[in-house]
């Protein structure tokens, strides 16, 4: 009963995240498929990378996370898998692993990387411009058979990584950027709970600057202030966020991703 | 073989529900999990409560159906599950199990609430912002795997019920309002089958009326009418729609929820 | 573990998809379900039958696929059940399989339909405009525990088939139109690698035009040329498709399903 799940830049349209799961079950028929995400901005290997790195961890071990955000699709770039700490990745190799590499790291995870290069497990017809189809759904429910990384593909030891925007020390707090904005409007920021630290401690003392207006004090959590009014907080995965209550902080102070926030922690 | 059900306002881009998948699948591997809808509108406990009260019958009797429409997380409210009739509801106590439990007064189902304060069924770690993914989840899938609810939660017996618009009856019919729009903009009202009764034995002597246009007879069926023109008939779940064929009654009509409605049945 | 895949036209918000899953888990409580598409256009028969022509094979042999794109629910339409090649239908005799049946046609898969006329098999209640729920959803979940056609319907050997436009020979290539756009915008016609057989063994001399622009040459995927530019390409099922690499072909061109497309191949 492995856990499979899918992420992609595919909407949900056309059905071809069907495809996928059809692909699975005929390989690995016990596999439980869970969508993660099919609203993947086109291309968009960042946000793919931001949101597998934070959610991957709550899967059981074992699970594997499929993700073909793939602009490379058809080219050189190389088609992967990895085990990487309790979990495995099944995707090409351009980056989306990022931030939950980066995450392996400070927890000392294991991690393997694998070149798909072994065509008996894939389809036996392979097009050129869908290989979420053709390589990653049948390699990914081989893996859930409990086929082995290594008979799957080459070792290798230098999967690409993007280079991600890190929050900066300054004179008296923290600058960062935005790097997410969810479904509701609200706006996460690579500042995280490490960063801050002790100063959360006194959350009043903390100001919170972006698009031009400033928010004094942090809360726990919505219900603390006022419908409408801009709290700042830590979110569920450890990140400063800013948000409306029961509001768009998006709209209301129209960030995107890549504006600045300033934390001011005395 | 448990079914889940996760109805949310988290909308489909984050990761956030399957998230939630992969916490039930680490403590209940074998549940069947089914999203009923994520698109609740942002806070709107209204619209999901409609949706569950019509929708949770429907599911093979021992589903679980966690509803995390919850714009009081992680302040005062409570946080619940509940056996109602045959299924179970885990989410916040905020109103979103109302429409059920007037099913199950009308119908003299079981009834049954706990408060969920047992952190040990929980996730260790508990946010302030995504009780959904670490408290709702752990239960929904605890009870999958038969705890039962007088170990999850204290018993409590007054659940937080909305006050929901009742059809008044009038000299010559009813007057109710608009309820609900579905994607296909057909108008769902709070007039109900039981409320006309009699009067559908001839539909053709019924008169409805909103948003200043007036449809004469009712039919029993969408391909009665043609292409085009507004049609009032009676929901797939019993309650009095409007709807234009092949068309939205929603755009034709400028209908929102709240809108008047009045029947004229002689 | 029978796999039961559902495409319909009601959107993701209302609760409706989520329904039918548990009226075929009440049925059948190990079925495999797989959304295909619930984002079809409102009452698009056609571009149902495409994705269904297109996704039905990539399923394990037994698969069952429950369309509802039905625009007659209620009428005097024949609800259906078939077995086509190695998988199974269930939805509306309205045309939604008529890609399926070209393919079966050509391919020389066996062909089986039966009008769904055993009320013992669908729920004890029948609305009059939601049989995706009261009748397809219990007749897939009987097909998937392993009961016949012939028991849920009489035979009958007539289905409606669309008329669908075929691509015609010109005295230096052929002449199509778009068939589908996908989430990306890319556009997907109905000449197919057959049609160009040879030709496409000197890519470069192809050349084709739509919308009022010519491409000079085909490619073999997105990554060929640079970011912006168009490209045609044969589709991941065959199909001759015009794309902007990482953009919107359908943005850049404002193609529209029917719009004419010429390909001179010399």
């Amino acid at each position: 009963m492995t856990v499979i799940t899918l992420m992609t830049d595919f909407g949900i349209k056309d059905g071809n995240v069907g495809v996928m799961k059809g692909v699975i079950w005929e390989i690995c028929p016990t596999a439980q498929i869970s969508d993660l995400s099919h609203m993947i901005q086109a291309q968009n290997i960042r946000e793919a990378g931001y949101i597998l790195g934070r959610s991957a961890p709550y899967f059981p071990k074992g699970s594997i996370h499929a993700v073909v955000v793939d602009p490379g699709v058809g080219t050189e770039r190389r088609p992967m898998a990895a085990r990487i700490g309790d979990w495995y990745y099944v995707g090409p190799d351009n980056g989306t692993i990022t931030v939950w590499l980066e995450r392996a790291n400070q927890e000392g995870w294991r991690m393997e990387f694998v070149e798909l290069n072994r065509p008996q497990y894939w389809l036996q017809n392979i097009s050129h411009v869908f290989h979420g189809r053709d390589i990653f759904s049948p390699v990914a429910a081989h893996l859930a058979n409990g086929t082995s990384l290594s008979e799957l593909g080459s070792a290798f030891n230098d999967p690409i990584r993007l280079e991600l925007p890190k929050p900066e020390k300054t004179s008296n707090g923290w600058r960062g950027e935005v790097i997410h904005i969810d479904h509701f409007g609200n706006v996460s920021t690579n500042v995280r709970i490490e960063n801050l630290g002790e100063a959360l401690n006194a959350k009043e003392n903390i100001t919170v600057r972006l698009n031009g207006v400033e928010i004094k004090g942090m809360v726990d959590t919505f219900g603390e202030r006022p419908v409408g009014e801009l709290v700042a907080l830590i979110g569920s995965t450890g990140n400063l966020g800013i948000a409306v209550v029961n509001g768009s902080a998006q709209q209301k102070l129209g960030s995107k991703v890549g504006d600045g926030v300033d934390v001011i922690d005395k």
